[in-house]
């Protein structure tokens, strides 16, 4: 049985909101950086090892997300089944990586914020940036969860 | 057809694995408080907010993990099949919290010790057992994933 049309579609729409949300999401971490004018010190993504490890799974998400958006219009244009197999285990190992890169995200901010207001640091709209950007990731996050749902459903078709 | 005794084995093991590694981390975050002797400054597990959360994760986590091995053990006596939708959503939902309290659990540490000693505070082996503790979360978060897949393709049976 080959897989219904309004499927296939969900599936498209999914993949493209995915995708648009992670490169937004990159843009705004990957320029997120503030100078604090009292003590002169400028605080950039790249000094928080969260943001880090939160890059590299957008960036990851990014690529997987681009290559699926390929096969989904392939698949739809042939009106082919693609690989189940992968589109299963993608989908579920690329969604943990997007969550625990929000996770992360979510969870460096919050008590980085707290501890530099304590010391009298004022980075500004850094924490701001930072939250917008995890925010995107999680959003992106429960769409490719959700696809991980169809590809689950779909996996029977493969065996 | 009913799940093969191995496979059914294969659950059981797993989700006693996952209950200690749950516990096991549960007493080592909850217990996680240190002073620092110079600054005369007392570090809890409550002030930070990732590990609350993570605590929450694990809570949640073991609860639904006792849950689990009760079911199993009655599938097991009884030969029955079980709710397999509730498994599939219930080990997918579970892995992402674990996953995600691992992830924050880590991301706060790994910054948190950094911006503390450029600050001179010493919290010893405060940092320690919060790695451990994330560790400990993490393969437990593991064991729920290998679960995940194995109740996803156990769905068909349930359609």
């Amino acid at each position: 049985m080959a897989t219904s049309a309004a499927s296939r579609v969900a599936n498209l729409v999914l993949r493209v909101i995915t995708v648009v949300l992670l490169l937004i999401s990159l843009i705004v971490i990957s320029t997120n950086s503030k100078v604090d004018e009292i003590n002169e010190v400028k605080l950039k993504f790249q000094n928080v090892k969260a943001y880090r490890y939160m890059l590299s799974a957008i960036v990851i998400g990014t690529a997987y997300g681009l290559l699926q958006l390929a096969f989904t219009i392939h698949n739809l244009v042939s009106n082919g089944e693609g690989n189940l197999l992968f589109d299963f285990y993608g989908d579920k190992i690329v969604s943990y990586l997007l969550a625990t890169g929000a996770a992360a995200g979510f969870g460096v901010t919050v008590d980085m914020k707290t501890l530099f207001e304590s010391i009298n640091y004022d980075f500004g709209n850094f924490y701001a940036k930072a939250y917008a950007s995890s925010s995107l990731l999680l959003l992106a996050f429960l769409c490719t969860a959700v696809l991980s749902v169809l590809s689950s459903y779909a996996l029977p078709k493969s065996l």
